[in-house]
């Protein structure tokens, strides 16, 4: 698989390499071990057996090629991974090695404990993106720029609302993540720990506990909802990256250019159109978040296991699972940097306001003239002095105050003051406001 | 479309029928009159406008053909409802119609509006399950059942350890359901309140006051968290449904015939096939569970839209996300139903745990077998008299007992204590009274 | 459900009536004769008794709510539909109904009837928006615009091009949806013709002929590889039309306004802002395309169904079925629509086209310089002379021609010729013509 | 990412290994030497330069380290890879390499390359899988067994024509993707061969015949029916693949037990459970499959890519589109093996049928006795019969005979032949045959 040309690009370098291979294997040390302390703890092997085991396992080299391909003919990593370490041990602790414990047991909590550091990034991430947004905010709390809804201009906002509006999505999203918890899995071979009675849970609790993940209600062998909450919350993350980074492509075309993605570092340059700069982060952005979308499906579709194991639908979550938390990191990682220097052009926001001569203010305008001229009239005359002014490249007030029809009735200032985009952005500002307040709260 | 035929029988009747074309009709109303009532308070209209709007509108006849004609060309329900409602105002009244609002507050609130008591039968229907499958519980806490994993019989377990599961993954997302919030919309053209100044964010609170809606922090109309927090619990919920659902088609096929889908009402009746009783309501309950999941699909795939108003991508949630819910409240009516009435068929799991001669307890006897005769003649002393009481359909524990390597050397009880699937339960027990504590604790 | 406001006003409205439960019915019911009058030919009952069941079933008023409750328990349309079918038939003739048949066979075959002038009104379609889209380049074949990757202004192309490659993707969709086969269904209950032996192969090609659909090799209750072809191929169109739409939405921007919906009809208008014209059509077609792919995803996940049949997996089809092809109606009619009347502003193509100064024509402009200032003055100076002509809103040609490290060096009129975006198409013009002999081919 | 353990297992070996980021840049070098030697066929270099750069070209190490950084900044792998095939040629070659090409070009048309071995492969695995096919259906075309439908025993087939089933479905899948067609890309920077005029599609039809692909009819920079059509086909064979794995799944169960999976290689062995042979074959089919319809999903939802090249949407088919080919080759592999070593067990196929005591029989016994005792009587003994049969294991003809109601008249061999089910087949034999022939037929 050309995954370091087509996949790998769309993550982030460290985390990739970070949960590799050999990353899943000491997970799944990490939780034999735990489970053989925990044991211990209960009087299930004798006392020093855990530690007797650590020394010769944490020091075997794994072998990770005989081991993918174990996975192939067991069906998971665990068959292979047990056999090897089951090899490392002396004769003696060989029967105190993986005891009570499943396949899936190994795998999920290994997983669990992959994502763990992964799920502490995407937060750091995350609260990276807030920052910056609360700086954007701040910063062009009074950049005026014309709201677009079906992407035709509408009415005035600001630069800082539309970037409260991003900074809540994301926001949402990192809270709702922030809640998934990553359980254990603990619960032998048929979820009930069979051959060890109720000392089960206590295992399945200390080892929860040993490990710092959640402890689950019950084994979870076939009960998904951890994983559908996991794999949801990630793609609600995806779904508020790819609207900012929508936002930003659009707003970086060449006829709006408000804003560009931040310059360095040869991103987005073409050699051959040396006059583009072409909004890279953006499509990686929206690259790795449609993957994950996709992973999300597999996922939710596989919801349903069968009795006490899934036939394949717990293996097909493996690499959707870790796909997403990679993806999604590259994406933030995107977006943190693409936040934190993002180019605002507000000159190009107001040369924009005014393409239409006014148009977008005739509603304010129209409302002014209707006690004057009457409502037939007000309309008509605020739409043509739009067009003369959209022609004439004339202030739209300016062309209003010279109509016969208004000059004199109205002062020149009072149709400046309804005019002026800047005077007729709502609750931008407190939208703003409001906003931050929210976003600090936790 | 052959809606009756093909899509009705997967939703619940009353529901499908309170959430028609009218109800969307009066909850668009409702949030009319409610935003009337708000902006009277804070003085934007004469006292006595919303009352005075009020009698007309509530008793006008809306025209539903005009009004779904008006969609296709407008976009949304909101444009023909907004030019109906105004006409059927007084003159003077017209000019407090939809004041600030647009087409999304509208359109946005009425579908939390609709969905809000659709969300509250979903809780209840999960109440009704989780009680059912309490009952289930609690009866069979000691039915001893195989458990299976990749559908081969694996060790036992016990009925009641296996509902507990399913009620877990159902309170799970019931949970989580219970979490999400339906938040009012209004945010006008832009979703700054051009026009009122901070006001708009006061109107937008009181609405969600007199609506009894959530008040979200800024509008929403580009940000959809809330709807993608809805729909991919939503979709939690019918993992969890489906999941069940499959055990129990699993478990009532004619070779198994561990469990029935309630009788009555001619359900699963074949009229060619008399013998026949088909697990019809698990076929309903997976299919509607199948489409939620492409709707979920069509949602997270529509949670960045552009700039500030969808194009395409919020249109595209509405059936989605209202099916969703439909189709999720005829699944679980059935799973009431089926956890309610579920025949469960203790002798049946008897005969089923016999079927390998015991082979499935193979490995307890072994260990007892290890410290008499050494570890591969216990392999194989296990494994041959699982044969032999397989093809001669006698019990394990005797056939054991009989053999000329361990007669006289183990004590015949202590044999049948060991082979006796009812004594090798492991947690099961346990795990039920955690559940049912968990279960009933919120 | 509110389908009348939120599903239906992305349908056809004529197909929506065409395509309804008693459309449903009579498709079932000729399902039923043709079965009949084919067993008859094959002497498998009496001369005339077919035509002697005709009579009375065609008069009768078949009762559609008492067949939706029937749907509802016995999970498919046809088990009540064949319990009144039998009702109203004389006692003698009872016998002969529904011989040999099974309720997938009614159903399959039923909904294959319904889709089939489905996609006979989507060929027509399709042919309409071939048609419109071959005018659109003939029309355009030489109106010039930017071409933009990324959605950045790169290099020049023609309008009409653009329509080419829409037009391409349209009729490569097209084509592969009428190679698409509607085959009849009949296997009876196990798909084998149980008590029909060999007859029953030819009982179901006989029902082919008489139905005028595909005869398929064998029955395919389980067997999905139909409605997988025929799914993925009307989201195959879904795909085509949304890029079309999406080109159209990108290019109605205000700041581009390149082209424009067509009016008329109210659509687009926003009373509100009468400034605006909502790319309303283009929403519809985005929704509804969007629809489709969730639908499909229903689909793709239910191709695999177990034994003999579905147990949710066929259930599940129903719906998005139907759904996709009445939405893609709904969608390509827009689309033809949109392009029969698309309105082409070639001037704003042009004052886009001058937007970056001439920067677009860089890279061919340096070329022209290097041989006379050399390669890295060539670069720095079509760049200066870009930037300059985008400040001061001159010709680029004319810039060059004056700055002084040209002057006299190269003739003006060889730097308009190069500088001169219609005279750097490529290979457009002739993309055209051979667009147009394909799409013409059959 | 921890591919080797969670995703490979999935894939083929071998294939994984050809189709690695060293063979996308080959496949990447090959366009670009392609494209030098059809330009300079045309005139457009001068005569011996295609060959005197494949020289230090091909001896070239590519840096695929630096590549793979340059992807994640460029945005795809042609831009750093065009950057160091430059780099290695001596300075006068330089302006010959990647000339009139962008970098979507190159990717499209690598991927293309890599792609098609793999497509050879899947249709040499699905003729395998058609040749085990025909083997079992000849072998079985008499091997009764119990038809099942909603997992209910129904009435008789063989098992020959369940796999009949199976291999047309396959077939038909197998045909769909032969006829996908892998066409080359080739437009420069917007699709119409800016600075090549006509000659450029003369350049586009050489690379197709120079690299074997197929001749578009236009570049499809942003037409991806190319792309969809590929990647629901492959989707339509995983559809194919799934359903026979879930099939044999459902057949192994422990109390069904009609076929198991091939032996051997410790595949489906449990060290802890040894009587269990777990479906791990199945196991891994299923969940590759699962995973390739997420995979399709993400393809259909970028298939509307805007303007003249996607920002994000074409960079989110790569992973999708190559993990699906290699994902359904490791199924196909895992299919093929299944097939061909796949375990009938006729007698526990013929013990299914008996268990219920010949109730899937009684339909046609219930006509044979009609004429004797009448409808309800007939209806009521033949039910009887198969109790008191099931109940005493006796056989369901015998229990007949001797019945009070029916004992002397009607003929033992009668009652014997209308209750054997391999007497009540139907068409299944004659379905083998002309399945057979139709897969025979190419």
């Amino acid at each position: 698989m050309p995954a370091p040309l087509i996949r790998h690009p769309f993550m982030n370098g460290p985390a990739l390499s970070e949960c590799n291979a050999a990353a899943m294997v000491q997970a799944m040390l990490a939780f034999e071990l735990a489970l053989a302390e925990v044991q211990e703890r209960h009087g299930a092997m004798p006392a020093g057996t855990h530690r007797a085991m650590r020394e010769p396992l944490e020091s075997h080299a794994f072998d990770l090629a005989a081991m993918a391909e174990g996975v192939a003919s067991g069906g998971n990593a665990a068959i292979p991974f047990v056999k090897q370490g089951r090899a490392a041990l002396p004769e003696p602790l060989k029967r105190y090695w993986h005891m009570g414990a499943t396949s899936q047991d190994v795998v999920d909590s290994a997983l669990m404990l992959l994502l763990k550091p992964r799920l502490a990034a995407l937060d750091a991430l995350l609260l990276r993106c807030r920052a910056a947004a609360v700086e954007l905010m701040n910063t062009h709390d009074q950049t005026v720029m014309v709201g677009r809804t079906l992407m035709q201009q509408a009415l005035p906002i600001t630069f800082g609302v539309k970037v409260a509006h991003w900074a809540i999505g994301l926001e949402q999203s990192r809270r709702r993540l922030a809640q998934v918890e990553l359980p254990v899995q603990f619960g032998g071979a048929v979820g009930v720990h069979s051959g060890w009675g109720e000392l089960g849970l206590d295992f399945m609790d200390g080892l929860a506990g040993r490990l710092e993940l959640a402890a689950p209600v019950l084994p979870w062998h076939t009960d998904r909802q951890p994983i559908h909450a996991l794999a949801t919350a990630l793609d609600a993350v995806a779904g508020a990256a790819e609207k900012a980074a929508l936002d930003v492509a659009l707003l970086t075309q060449t006829e709006i250019g408000e804003v560009s993605e931040p310059g360095g570092e040869g991103m987005g340059a073409s050699s051959s159109m040396p006059h583009k700069r072409n909004p890279v982060r953006c499509a990686l952005i929206r690259a790795a978040c449609r993957q994950i979308h996709g992973h999300a499906t597999v996922i939710m579709n596989a919801a349903a296991q069968p009795l006490e194991r899934g036939l394949g639908e717990w293996h097909a979550e493996w690499s959707p699972l870790v796909d997403s938390a990679l993806l999604l990191e590259g994406a933030l990682e995107q977006l943190a940097r693409l936040l934190e220097g993002l180019e605002v052009h507000a000159e190009a926001m107001q040369r924009n306001l005014a393409i239409t001569g006014g148009a977008i203010m005739a509603e304010p305008v129209s409302r002014l003239l209707v006690p004057v001229v009457g409502q037939d009239a007000a309309k008509r005359i605020s739409a043509e002095a739009a067009e003369t002014a959209r022609i004439e490249r004339r202030a739209y007030a300016t062309v209003l105050t010279e109509h016969t029809e208004i000059t004199g009735r109205i002062e020149r200032a009072e149709l400046e003051r309804v005019a002026d985009p800047a005077l007729y952005l709502g609750s931008a500002q407190r939208q703003v406001r409001r906003a931050i307040d929210w976003l600090m709260a936790s």
